[in-house]
């Protein structure tokens, strides 16, 4: 054990601890959740990026000493590198802003850092605020590595809803001779084919990959250079212009200054946006595997038009019986996602003054919502989505046996004669075709080109029948 | 016009109009929502009842004059009458905790009283302030208003619940002999009758039933007598005494003093129970409309094993179309019920010190879903659930086609036998009964006793028919 | 009275109503919240101009009688007109996803259009369903509609934020030179200008007011023509050709049809959009105007640096209290828009196979949420921002005994020495500067220019005070 | 490796796994958090109790061989010790409503069970299905252990509340006589003792105490035996009376089967119930936290009138800067509660039919909330109440100088003379007390017992020094 000292007092560290005291006090006074910073996938990463960055500009400026910067560096990269990971004890959850997490890789950083150039821990030659931390505070770094993990992250979100689009893409192709019944008010309405389903969810999804790729344009701008409230106080001449440069070279990404610092610190908009949009693709895949919850009601009791693959049995007490697991698990993550849209949502209208302070929330559910759907696309679109074929037969059958075929007779005579013979053919449970012909409303071969469900598909060829029809007659 | 004066300075106010300066700048400073507190149900009613209470309170401790007392409680009397409501132009919304809506009331009873005694408005004899406020703080009088306001609107709501459960139990005892297929995950599971269903209703709501009971008793103890901050500055030697049976007298509700005033002012618990109750309540009513919705889907490509009564015509274009437009209703409130529970949360969380000052948004937003469920329940039993009929044929014959039938077949021979019984039966598209008999698993008598789905629903008659067979292959 | 008779059977209507049975039977089922379309800016406008947009389509392209078309044309333009507000008396609540709606406009404008040609109401010559609705859907109608009201009620909302820009930007000059102290968790910080503090919020209404715009785009593209379910059945050959640039030249704006009919009816993700940059509007002028309450606390026992135009006593038992009730008022406002945003976050989940129904909630919701900040903002700016003025003395005072100025020492001589004048300057009650003298870290001369408040609100100066401390002792 | 079969096929399984193939593919179905059930204190402890308890019952019963059930019992037994911790490899989101984790227990116990009772595992003796998920289904094992998990967990958090309301009755016991200033509006209005700002906060503890408890009791009632949907199918005779009193035994708490079964799987009130308690009770710590920020905050440039414990430095860039990292603690876990609250919600408002599927989200959001507050409760207590301090000199200046003393002056000579000495005493610069003597409204004696702040704390005081004015002055 070393003893280290702060503000407060002194506390005994365990050698083997590249941690120190403000990380051992913050380890203990939030222990709440269990999650850590190492949870949240690119967030050390982002947090060490800076670090080194901040060196090199520090360096480059001869604010801070090169030896003292190089060995910062090493330190900084051997943490992006994975191999302090077991260094961050402190849970997500964390009053301060991110003070002790902050805190935390000055820390390790430190006392890597003396290792390096005295053989020992500690902070004699390296100190985690004077020279760590130099030209920086946690108020700008802690945002600035916020938008650089979701820059990141979104980075592997979106490259999921890619593939999900070209995949619906496929499926609307891959379906568009199937002609099956729409339904709205669950109610049987006009016939569709299921690719245009499909074709409805494939612009969704294009519509849902542009707004997330704008939003994460949101998260190139950072405080960084802030300091403690925007007015960049301790930041010295040249490193912002230094600091910027580099990290785009560490991070590959275009991150540049915020505008207005002021604006960066008090405001969390940027998480809103993201969140909202993650929000968005939530909704919509809901919605999109309530539908084939539906469609896949039965076999035999529902509507039994959709067949999910099957990948597990379904009941522990009804052999045979398979359950839509995946489209549930998406309904289920999407419950968490707006819950925690919510959460941020709090943390961002909570702000007070000059900083925002329940960054940490906005961590944990962001990033929590971000990882639900990065992992839980693909699986969708895998177990799910890859193998998903109608059942052909009943998807006719039913496109054939709605009495809302009966639109188009309105459409021909009225709505009158439609209502006339929709209620007939639901009473005498006949098809509409069967009730124009015995009412000699239409005859066979009108019945053939008017009634077909799949020229009811194409407003074209369904004006063309119209037309048609209307040139035979007059 | 006649001129008020205030802290700030002098307005002009129209010659009929009972409310004064206070309402005046009030009316313009908050202007945005066009719903103001007589779209409260009971609120208004329940501020004049206090002022009453107050005066006569007052009166009796020898604080106010008899005479100024009894035109007090003369013109609160006729604001309880209804004969002012457009004497309060102020917006529900309001910044200052209730204090625009409590002087609009002091002002309106003022002014009255003054007429009542002088034959002229003004506040020469009667003072909103001095004595129609007396012994009183907005901090106190509002919160008090609205927690009897919300005893009373609870009635209103308990009353309809009441009828719903009883209602619910009727329809558990009519469909008790209707036997139709049980669903998990929308896969067709094991039989149950259509009674089980409703009795699985019925005793939810039952228990909802007694949750607002409960929840309607923490509305009882009010913080009359907190004046500004709890501490009761400015009431006077007898006034709390007097002030609680007078109230009790008035409004014929239990109302008593809290047990501790700053928790009365500080916290807003009362508002989360009420809302969180209100949301169990729509929460239900919302899933048991969606099962409406999903077992009347169709007619010909759904469910169709509920009939819901047509109550309007269901499509602009597609003649014939019915729409479950009743349950549809219920879903849509309740997605605003929740929204509502939500404002309401934020609200009693976002307290500060020594008075909760959101009371305006909780009014809005906890009366409003109060309102929307007294007013739609009615609606959902007299327009939907008394005339609601199963398919009789099409119920039976779903839970004899289950495949999950073969769950008895894992009963008596394992789960892997039940398994490949449940698979033929899905392949070869035949029902569990000819697969056991056509695989000589049961003879044709056992299968009857075995698989009858009346039986199924019945853990005792399913037990028996169970320990039967034992017996005979014993 | 007069009887009309639908799909279920005659009722009585009265005399002098435009509207019809449908109406009537709607009025009746969904009598729940008292608000009506009409209480909903633009919304009913804006069904009318598709109903005119539409008739004038269908008569040119031969679909509709010329003489119905101009009566068509007329009556919807008197709707567009106001002059028939008091027909519309279905509750804004109300299942089937706006058919009653849309029927209710449907049968007002037929009524007045067979009104206008043969001199009494009826049916005879125009009728609803074949003639008003031709070529239409509810399904079409109604999410058009909503997506023009949407795109009217932005321009008026955009209007407000844009002139809150403006004063925001004004302020921060107003401001440039108002010291005060930046506060991070509450604590006192470093020094920063009120003109600094201002150009945050400057900053962040322009980037609110650039999304909102970017959102009204989402609104220019309508399903119209996509009818029941987005196949565009019942249209006719040139109508979609035609009724969009009619529509534009009605409305004003580039109204076009959505790229796909189907994704225009199954999703709803562009309420979301528009709720989501709504939410984040209030979600930032409910944290600035926390910072009014905050640094507008006191007068004697809070922060007292800001001082907010007094616009109404503030209690009816404390005299000479004023409270920050437009503040206030913005919260309680931002309460239920997050409210409401979740509401139409559940609304669009709940979104089924081929058309959202829950449409009327995110009416009421969304539009509610507009409306109020539409309303609210212009408030905001004339009763609170525009007199708003810093308490001068106070601010600088606060800047100059921060202990937090100790961080100019920590920058110039490491974090320890920084920390031992903090904890020196706070327990012996004296400023750092007195400290650092005292102590002769620095000379008078040196603490001048190294810890003037004014200079540490400017990165560069203070960076070039540290290079010429630097210089001057190398 | 080993290869195992399920109704889809074949799987190689690791030799050393307890658990069998239909939780390897559930593993890899549902990897979406990393989150398992492991996390959920109690949960597989609850599980496995279930299973205990039913081969108990199963052998009593005569339906299970009483080695085969004492093979399944030891290994029960050894799960609820937690020997099999690391077999329990599920996502806690799933598909399927649980089945996965039910199975999961199932195959571990049977392996295990095969093992002791063969040397080896493998499904031989003891069947996953048939033995250990015997009279069973995941539909009532579930939802009977969530409630069983809720009802432990709920046990910790309430001994937390239990002390945290120890703590502020202390806590309002020792701040009695520090007289401070009430401030609503975030405005200064009178006096009362930080003793009695504390006194609400102990009686709001008390109240949740109550409700939690109250809460608690809705979770004795499970569906164990209802089996699939209800009917209680699969269940054999004698089964349902000797499983509750085995389960009691076991767990030393009183469970007891529900009323309605139905009831039991369709509806998921009781985790609402239990969620909004637990949101109730996270509202109202932040609100405390809140009001700790507020009074805390300064040293210099805030209210400075409470001392927050120092737990950690509050800065890496402000030396001496302490924040009050604790209150900040709660209040983002608040908002983390709420969000969960809502997730709760929608996945009870999305139940459908005869059983809610969204179990999964609910389990994973309930308990991380209950769990945030557990672990969190104890640290606001020892790490922030215990040490908490008055700034007692500035609590009484506060008292002293506000303006609203003046309120005494209102009721002694009516509104209008205490607004003008308000007023006074605020341009003035002068306290109350100051101006009513120079312009003798009152003379110093009468000041002296009028206006001295500890009296203003005190009805009884405040009224006996008002009527004693009045007498002596009558």
């Amino acid at each position: 054990m070393r003893t280290e000292t702060d503000l407060l007092g002194n506390m005994m560290i365990p050698d083997d601890a590249y941690y120190g005291i403000q990380t051992e006090r913050a380890r203990i006074n939030f222990a709440v959740s269990g999650k850590t910073a190492v949870d949240v996938p690119n967030y050390l990463w982002s947090i060490a990026a800076i670090k080194r960055a901040a060196a090199e500009a520090n360096s480059k400026i001869g604010a801070l000493d090169p030896t003292i910067a190089k060995a910062i560096i090493q330190a900084a990269t051997e943490v992006m590198e994975h191999k302090f990971d077991d260094q961050f004890p402190i849970d997500i959850f964390q009053g301060g802003g991110g003070t002790s997490t902050n805190m935390n890789m000055n820390e390790v950083i430190a006392n890597r850092a003396n290792e390096i150039l005295t053989g020992s821990k500690g902070y004699d030659v390296v100190h985690p605020n004077t020279h760590v931390n130099m030209c920086q505070s946690t108020n700008d770094v802690i945002p600035a590595a916020m938008k650089i993990t979701c820059c990141l992250n979104l980075v592997d979100l979106i490259s999921t809803v890619s593939r999900l689009e070209e995949i619906l893409e496929q499926k609307t192709k891959q379906f568009a001779q199937v002609v099956k019944l729409g339904r709205t008010c669950l109610q049987d309405a006009v016939p569709m084919t299921l690719g245009q389903q499909f074709s409805g969810y494939y612009h969704q999804i294009k519509r849902l990959h542009q707004s997330l790729t704008e939003a994460r344009k949101q998260t190139f701008a950072l405080p960084l250079g802030a300091t403690a409230i925007g007015t960049g106080l301790s930041t010295q001449q040249g490193y912002l212009e230094h600091v910027y440069p580099l990290l785009q070279q560490i991070t590959g990404e275009p991150f540049v200054a915020e505008e207005n610092f002021f604006d960066g610190l008090q405001n969390g908009d940027s998480y809103l946006e993201v969140a909202a949009q993650i929000k968005k693709l939530a909704v919509f895949l809901s919605k999109m595997s309530t539908d084939f919850r539906l469609q896949g009601s039965g076999p035999r009791a529902g509507f039994n038009e959709l067949l999910i693959p099957a990948v597990q049995p379904g009941s522990s007490i009804m052999p045979g019986k398979i359950n839509p697991v995946i489209p549930e698990l998406i309904n289920q993550i999407t419950y968490q996602v707006i819950g925690n849209d919510l959460s941020i949502t709090m943390a961002v209208e909570g702000g007070e003054l000059d900083l925002n302070v329940w960054e940490p929330v906005i961590i944990k559910a962001l990033f929590e919502s971000c990882g639900l759907l990065t992992n839980a696309i693909p699986i969708l679109i895998d177990k799910c989505l890859l193998e998903l074929q109608p059942n052909i037969e009943v998807c006719r059958r039913y496109a054939e046996q709605s009495t809302a075929l009966a639109t188009v007779i309105s459409t021909l005579f009225g709505y009158k004669v439609g209502s006339r013979v929709a209620i007939q053919a639901f009473e005498q449970n006949l098809s509409v075709r069967e009730v124009v012909i015995a009412e000699k409303i239409l005859t066979e071969s009108q019945a053939d080109y008017l009634l077909d469900p799949m020229t009811m598909c194409d407003p074209a060829a369904s004006a063309a029948a119209i037309h048609r029809y209307h040139q035979e007659n007059s």
